[in-house]
């Protein structure tokens, strides 16, 4: 068993935080952004001060590797991403560069026998939120490998035209030529020259906490569907319109929205998992009735089986007439359950056993690069326990202990996987 | 009884409705807009052509007056607006000023007697729709006049640095030093020199024509207030965090809405209208549970205590909690019901009843600039069938039968109120 450093993790922690700083406790750092490069900068930096060779891929993806004792051997990679979405928090995705960066550290430092060159690496834009998608870097460098019905979605042209949300007239790919981090596309990550992935993500949820573990041995990502809820109604003036000959859209999709949490919990599956984080109203002024409105659900669970109960409650919704208003339901989006590689995820809780770090195992909600990546490498993940299970906002917060063991299980797993 | 021209009122529907036209039966015709400007100087034209002399004053408003027999009597003013909310239509606003126009038109061809000067006037912004607040103009205007609890809203130096909603860097004053359109402040309505105020609009309801009348008497705006609602909860990622830990104020907003529905239609008041138009959601991303909402309600009836008993159901939700999530609610805007003068009233409905078109008295569920006006100067309104109720869209419709009929009943209106 060998153990990581605390004082370097902490080190890194603060470090990293600066970069994107907002001044109240959490980072704005989006991809390709002044601070994400900052970010790539100090992980080249400590990358080459222990001696590790850069190289940058076609996309911007950063492989900082070591050699192994074996000159044939494949690499062993563990990375996340160094961008956030606006007003994030300091731990998502870098803890994952961070635990790369610190089991290759700690390798040198304590010059551990191994036989695969390890590789620490940042995935380009995960969050997707500057340009969407989520996650485009690995649906693109795993293109050739994604299923069918999500591949479509990560056609390079299309993620190469990506408009930034904050100004249409600029997209990723002139980012990608400004930023100096478009690299040859021969270092992209691929299956001749890499053997395993590994991620380390903050768990975003709290599971752990509640049930008092450190870090999450995580087994697989939820299957999930995203459905659109589409209202059409008639927009009409606020004072003039007598109620019952409104088609009111905003009425209509709070309706549903009741309706659905209503019908939804009555299926009596507590790990499921649904959200209707998002509304567009119009026209939205607060004195015009509204003529449309739309929202979007995104429901999760393990079993297909469970989807497809929680699906036929969706559909049921646009066969019914909602405050006057036609509904229409559209899939946007859906993904089968990912299950992680056994054999990792088997040395994952064995490494956890071992060092007598407190651990149990999970799924995870979330989307990760990972994820894409175990289409084309065997690939496992590890979590961290995330205070409150708050994410994807400033008061995100892993302890320095539990990130540090988190960096430790991560480097005793790949030591067993470079065992084998 | 004197009677409009329905072919010259025609060209003036068609004229107008080409400023702004955006192609698909409607207009976008923001105040000070190159469309906007376009429609001041074909006013400006077409008054100038039946020798009316043109005020500006030192808001924009436009005044083109006509000479009466009496040199010492007061003008009867008659007006509206010309500009439009986003994607509206070609009645709204611009009816009351193409029916002032034909009222002297009409006056002028048919050497009509009458002792007052007769103003037709353009009233700048109404809408509101690019410079906020609605009515801001008149608001200014009629300042010294208003009741306290509005005044404040339309101080002058407030309303000149209200920013376009399309571009933060422009205010309503750069609009109007740039327009060509400020004018001399004497040129103001005030009492000294203006007698009586009235304005044509368009129903925006569908009262007249489900009643099968033209013409609409009205007798009052109705009193209203505007609440706001805010919901307070916590952002977690939609992937990773039970469901019953949660604090979803998206989902808070939509029980409260429902809850509103439900309780303001136990409280049995026909009339009564109100709305939820204009909803803000947080982060308002798909994989994320809101951590924030708020709308706003608009409620509009003619008694107060039917208003008190709404508003004892919207303060009774702040005390209760929503989806775990805490609830303030806010005033935002309230009024009382302003009814019109009685005489002038009177003198229209003597007027529709003499011309022989159909009509009933009814009340305004929206504001007007002839509100604020009425606070200055004895005023009344008249409506006119809106096709399907319908406003603020590109579908708005009225007859020019209809149109024609409004301008006749406002001409021989006026000229009662003259030949006091």
């Amino acid at each position: 068993m060998y153990t990581c450093s605390q004082k370097r993790m902490e080190d890194k922690i603060k470090t990293f935080s600066k970069f994107g700083d907002a001044g109240h406790g959490g980072i704005t750092r989006y991809t390709l952004s002044a601070e994400d490069i900052q970010a790539r900068n100090e992980f080249k930096r400590r990358m080459e001060a222990i001696g590790a060779v850069i190289e940058v891929d076609d996309v911007a993806n950063m492989y900082a590797t070591i050699p192994g004792s074996d000159p044939n051997a494949k690499r062993i990679v563990m990375g996340s991403h160094t961008d956030s979405v606006k007003n994030g928090g300091n731990y998502d995705g870098i803890l994952g560069v961070m635990s790369a960066m610190e089991v290759l550290e700690t390798v040198v430092e304590q010059k551990i026998p191994h036989k695969h060159p390890l590789t620490a690496m940042i995935w380009t834009n995960e969050e997707g939120s500057l340009y969407p998608p989520a996650m485009m870097v690995s649906g693109i460098v795993c293109y050739d490998f994604l299923p069918e019905a999500i591949r479509g979605k990560f056609k390079y042209e299309d993620m190469m035209a990506s408009k930034s949300v904050l100004d249409a007239s600029k997209t990723f790919g002139e980012a990608l030529e400004k930023s100096g981090f478009k690299g040859d596309k021969k270092y992209r990550l691929n299956r001749d020259k890499y053997k395993y992935m590994f991620e380390i993500h903050i768990e975003q949820g709290p599971i752990l906490e509640d049930a008092g573990k450190d870090i999450g041995i995580v087994d697989c990502v939820l299957g999930m569907f995203n459905y659109r809820f589409r209202f059409y109604g008639q927009t009409v003036h606020a004072g003039t319109f007598p109620m019952p000959k409104r088609k009111d859209a905003l009425f209509a999709a709070a309706q549903t929205i009741c309706y659905l949490h209503e019908e939804i919990d009555k299926l009596g599956h507590p790990e499921l998992v649904y959200t209707t984080g998002e509304i567009v109203c119009h026209p939205c002024v607060h004195t015009c009735v509204p003529d449309y409105v739309d929202f979007c659900i995104d429901v999760r669970h393990e079993k297909p089986e469970v989807l497809n109960e929680v699906l036929a409650v969706v559909k049921s919704c646009a066969e019914k007439e909602w405050a006057g208003c036609r509904c229409e339901v559209e899939r946007m989006w859906n993904r089968d359950t990912v299950y992680w590689d056994k054999k990792l995820v088997q040395y994952a809780k064995e490494a956890a056993e071992e060092s007598g770090i407190s651990h149990q195992v999970l799924h995870s909600g979330a989307g990760h690069d990972a994820q894409f990546a175990s289409y084309m490498l065997p690939t496992t993940m590890l979590f961290v326990q995330s205070k409150d299970g708050l994410s994807h906002c400033e008061p995100e917060y892993s302890t320095p202990e539990h990130c540090t063991e988190g960096a430790t299980i991560l480097l005793n797993t790949v030591l067993k996987a470079d065992a084998e």
